[in-house]
């Protein structure tokens, strides 16, 4: 899991409450059909601008990058070089025994059709095409997420304006107006904080991710086509550094 | 009919009418004034932007976007290779049975160009012009309906603008303050409900749905283009599944 | 003229005008040195901001652009074909004689050119100089526009916080608070209306126009020069048929 | 001096003074404190992102661009082309004499490089090169005028915060609220009449003066290059003439 | 150190220091838990969006291009003819002993290189994709300040709606309305000086910062290759002048 993310969110969250709490009166932030406009008027609009199928996906999505651990690149950048060695000493077929380990489902696959004799053009071909397609997939994904940002603080005002609407209109009691608008301002609140601490920086998570994966799909597809292709464990590692910055090609150099 | 889109459209409109009803007081929302200045006011400066032949059609091409069933692009492919099945063993005008089967006028149309006999490249000339002003037309949608999501809030600020003027024109009564403020605040809902429950939506629906047909398009002229040269029905399976992603390309295995 | 345009415009103006009717009280809706304020302030920025004879030039853009009226693209191509059919028969001197028929001038200077023997590249090369020109100089006219829209509702602003500020500041008779805010709202109302009603729907006309202006234009290119080629009617009239859209192709043919 | 810019600063500035002297009240209008908030945080803002030369360098550039008058391009043309005709009858050494009635730096730099016998690829390289800097350098001066205009209402908002602050936390005697929000909103209003009455419009008219400029340049290279060459006076006017628009090509016909 | 930005911030501090003293009453504008609020805001929500590891290098980043020494352009310029007489007169080993005396460690790797025998290609080769991963480095770090210059003024808003609330779900005593309003806005005003004193001309600085960077390498670059290929010292000078403004190539000669 990532650190960083889950330290934002507890402390993001904990700032929030503790200022909230600080005032006292925790109730009044507390407002169920604020919650279920904001909350439900943002996932309406996604609703009717995305297909269904694709809303579902991202929150697959978006959990998935937040539980699923990455690789470290320096770690695929080893693993593949270890295989070279394995093809290198005892052929290619050798992988085969060593497919058992590989979490990775793309490097997996990538190394099944080495194992069954794929032509390299081919097994570019095939694997550069799913690379494609799950950039495509990431971009709808961040797209949907982009869209609820911007759906989140529309429907928070809308809430606001509905309860300003209400709270004017019976003006009867003065003593009232304070916390007609106090429930009027929490709609603009939710949206706020909605698309401020998830959304926004989600999407921006989704983006960081995405490249990060990219880069390691085409590292392993570098690096199986040169195991393929015979080349020396030396080769194969020379060839995959090229990929990252100088910094973590010394650290993979201090790991060994 | 576009199962995401009615959910959404009702779920948003329910959400927002309940938040209304629970304030008790529903009748202080509707005032038929405030809607005649926001959506007459997004329609005339739309007007003036756009030709009236492009502000009619975008009507008929958001209905049709909602009414009209998007045909599954794996059943497109499934569509062509009985096609190449046909067209291999009974030959290439046997496809005149097959026409009134097809409810896509498109690929009708590709169809009977080939059938009668004409040259690939002026079919794919044909066609693929065809789309060109296709995507044109969708554009020109897409921008007219994104005016009007920019349109609606500012027309629904020049409402607020005009009463509130009225209002403390005439304070003479500091009882009437909060009435003549709450009609005031009614065309800013009114705007921001237009363009975030309805024109944001609709263009982003109109921008995936375009993608999707711009697809199905291409995969039935590569796909015409295909059968016409001949190819083996399972040579057509394999050059059209390319453009789909392999979850999709799963599903049509699986339904065989 | 326009009557999309005609229509967006009365219908805006007599909605705001009837909005306001209804308030009962129209004078207070009128106040001049709001609007010198807002429409002096629009441009005295607008002439620091663009060399004067630009300025000047884009009144006399825009008004053409809701007086003149467009000729219809199908109209452009029959009258190609016509001419075809003339030079086809009589030789190309005797398009001298159709020359005082044409209306536009573009079309004209070209008819002159081709009969005058120019060489076909010097034709192509000083009619495509004057379409690159007209179309620096209505991009020019549309950032004008643009810019006019995005100061109007600024200088609106500007007028407001004037007007607060002189009425908070002289705040001994809280009765006429209400009066001072009336007044002071006004200039933002006048840059809303500037803006939304006028120069932004005018800034998309001059966009959608500039692009039918360039079409016609290449239109009359590709026929002219197709002309002095001596092609066949029928070949004129394919070539410039690829031009527009298949819709608007069958409008042509049954028009015949 | 640009007419237009004058025009549009004194109108400008007249305009707003005229509407704040109507309300009889000027002294509430003029706060040092609250000028120096506003002008310097921009320019603090503005130093710590931009290097220091840069920024004295653009006042110096927006000075020029005021009171430097630019020469019409119609004269750089009929300049070039008088030097044709000495350069075609005495030989390219006689403009050693024509160089002291140069104003203009550049093109003097040009024909001294040309009476020097330099190659024209040398020639060509050189200012070219100096040209690419020369945008270089007004793309600099524009960034750091778009970054004043984006400052100038920031720190507007930030001193009415302040001021607002201020006002609320010593609420003792309410007859002063008005008071002093009126002092509070006066950064605001510094801050909107800087942005949109210097610091925009003054970046449109050096985005202007940039193209006119450089367009004025490139005629010089192409001219210079020319007569290097021997071309015929005519010939020359007729290569510069393709630079300009057809409307300015009939007035240097017409000067004639 | 740069001492713009020294100037500038130390200015702007003041300069709102100032207003604020003059204002009598400091204490009102310090409040520990809405600055906690809005800083730790903007840090969970940017370690939600970017990797942690990113996150801690962009605040070396700042430090370093605020206390860091740029070396003026000329200078380097200036070294690298230096190193090459040095080259011409006694080898290209003898620049062995230059290097104690070069600070800048990207010309002491790349000299280092050159005595090493390194192939030219391979030289270029490996300092271009060092310059490349800086300018992603980089990149990254503007999109991260760039961020937080967006998050603070949106957790600035969400602390002033948390204190509305609070002040008006509790509007008992409304000779407390000044003062909880007036923290209240305290967010808003922490996050527009966070922006605009602090984030916005920091990302500036970044971008004008890498891009002297960026040219200087590449000026290293070109210099070694001059150098390693044993040209003149002369003909090293010419070239890598082109790099710098005709202005700047002045001031080098003039400073002989």
């Amino acid at each position: 899991m990532d650190i960083a993310t889950v330290i934002g969110f507890i402390s993001g969250i904990a700032l929030v409450s503790i200022t909230i709490l600080m005032g006292g009166n925790v109730g009044i932030f507390i407002n169920y059909p604020s919650m279920i406009l904001v909350i439900g008027g943002t996932i309406a609009a996604t609703l009717i601008n995305f297909p269904l199928s694709d809303v579902l996906a991202v929150f697959k999505t978006i959990k998935n990058s937040f539980i699923q651990k990455t690789s470290a690149t320096a770690g695929v950048i080893e693993q593949l070089v270890n295989f070279a060695t394995v093809a290198r000493r005892e052929g290619i077929l050798a992988l085969e025994n060593q497919d058992s380990d590989v979490s990775d489902e793309f490097m997996r696959k990538s190394i099944q059709l080495a194992i069954d004799g794929t032509a390299p053009e081919l097994i570019k071909d095939i694997l550069t095409t799913e690379i494609a397609f799950m950039e495509d997939r990431h971009a709808m994904g961040q797209s949907i997420v982009n869209a609820m940002a911007a759906f989140a603080p529309a429907f928070g005002m809308i809430g606001t304006l509905i309860g300003l609407v209400q709270m004017l209109a019976t003006l009867d009691d003065p003593s009232m107006i304070g916390a007609g608008m106090a429930v009027a301002l929490l709609t603009t609140l939710y949206g706020a904080l909605l698309s401020n601490l998830v959304f926004l920086p989600v999407v921006g998570k989704l983006k960081v991710r995405t490249a990060l994966e990219l880069l390691q799909k085409e590292i392993v597809i570098e690096g199986l086509l040169s195991i393929q292709s015979g080349d020396n464990p030396r080769v194969v590692e020379q060839k995959l550094k090229a990929f990252i910055s100088p910094v973590e090609r010394e650290l993979i150099n201090a790991g060994k």
